[in-house]
């Protein structure tokens, strides 16, 4: 195997494990929940998204189910997340840049999985941002929250931003590592910059503020 | 392309527009959301039904999210929703009438996939109806709503007349323009039908009234 | 068509019509419906963890949409509730046993499926799983509950440990109507001790216990 597909792998893991345990930590502080649901609602966290992405693309059994290293990893994550949930919250930070690594590798894998498949660029920006907000959205709405990929902050933003850049670049016949890399690198700065900002998307006129959610 | 799939392309269309319009001013109305949040709606709203349908009777990857322009017109539908939410509550009459016109159609169409590929006129039945209803039950449980379709209201009910009307015209041996046509039309009349004197669907017996929901 | 198979046949529909019926007294209960969103509640109960099933196999068009004897006695089981919802709560015992008849059957021969088209083991315990328990996490989420699974109750566990016996015994060579018997029958002892003694699947440290949900 290749040493440039082996660090996407790697990556590709390391994203799907912070998801794992960020979602199964969000899951926990949201809603009571035993060890059953906190595992299964970090690997729906980690594995929906690309599920739904396989779905859109006809490209079932889904990717990451078929590879177990996928669904190995992310039940690791739900264990971890239930075993040692509180003490988690000192390295939340960690977590939230991990969350935002796996934001960007999530839509870049997804938009190239789109293109590879033939499919057009709006099908990839659209196919890269669920991949990468679609196992969050699916867990808000088994713990009932409303998706808060809906509602505020830069989550989808830099998915569809990365997705969009993929997309370009194909068109222009721009392929390759420096695209992928960049276009994940540019979707975790704008994350991280929305998290220590605290910078919303923009809402209608006349709607109440974000605290009111 | 022939004159009678043009104006259906142009109908399927014009109720995508309609339920992407429709199925952002609801999600607008019920919580708060940016515009992400709404213009993902919407186009849930317009495209989740048939992409349901697509999944029931393995005709993936999903034909509305194939066709750009299916895509284009449920965008746009989310974003005119955004960008002038308040001044179309005039318009309210309006939508409700291309709302039903969608209905009627999308219950129609999605009975018609379904047996052209060759399902019985139950399964018929079920992807007509749910063709129809299974995008505003998506934005539902997406906007924490018990969907309303499952509550009160004529709304799933002359989805199935209109999908049965197909399934039995088909089993005996009548098929074009004027059953389609005049399926979507009996869907629209009783939809607006029950919109104008507000009627339900039956309760159970001994069930609080519909005031109590 | 050999005897085995026409028993397991109607083992299958026996544990269907309970999942319909059980499915929609529960969302009955919860939450105030009209009869099409309780049989269509019934429905997704009993039909939903096989669709999800197939879809993570790539098996589509799912098994119960295509075979009519499914949907017929799904919807039977939804409309029984809703013409008689209040006078089954009497025979609820009796309800609760079939339940979990169908909850040993639906895991096992979830598990089955996915052994049988080529997957592994994890891939055929996870599936299993869903195969029992997603028709009620879908109903749930439908009538905005966080999935009782989730929560509280032996209901994944016993899921669980059936697929698991099931996957261990294929990996080991066995198969057959001893390994499908043994594994149904111990997923159901399993969930009727924990209905008898009330037991539940371990929480996180620190969490707040049940009653607090």
């Amino acid at each position: 195997m290749p040493t440039a597909t082996t660090a996407l792998l790697v990556l590709d893991l390391v994203g799907t494990f912070a998801f794992a345990l960020n979602g199964a930590l969000t899951a926990l502080r949201a809603t009571r929940l035993d060890v059953v649901g906190i595992v299964t609602l970090g690997m729906i966290t980690a594995l929906g998204g690309g599920t739904i992405r396989d779905v859109l693309l006809d490209s079932l059994p889904p990717a990451t189910f078929v590879d177990w290293r996928y669904l190995a990893v992310a039940a690791a994550g739900g264990l971890i997340a239930f075993s040692s949930g509180p003490h988690l919250e000192r390295v939340n930070g960690a977590i939230n840049v991990l969350d935002a690594v796996g934001l960007g590798l999530f839509a870049v894998t997804g938009a190239l999985k789109a293109l590879d498949l033939g499919f057009g660029p709006a099908q990839a920006v659209i196919v890269g941002a669920i991949t990468a907000v679609g196992g969050g959205t699916l867990r808000d709405v088994l713990i009932r929250r409303v998706p808060s990929v809906l509602t505020s902050g830069l989550y989808a933003i830099p998915a569809l931003v990365a997705a969009t850049v993929v997309a370009v670049a194909d068109a222009a016949g721009a392929r390759g590592p420096v695209v992928t890399v960049g276009a994940a690198a540019l979707c975790f700065v704008i994350r991280m910059v929305g998290v220590r900002y605290d910078v919303d998307a923009p809402f209608p006129k006349g709607a109440p503020g974000p605290q009111d959610g």
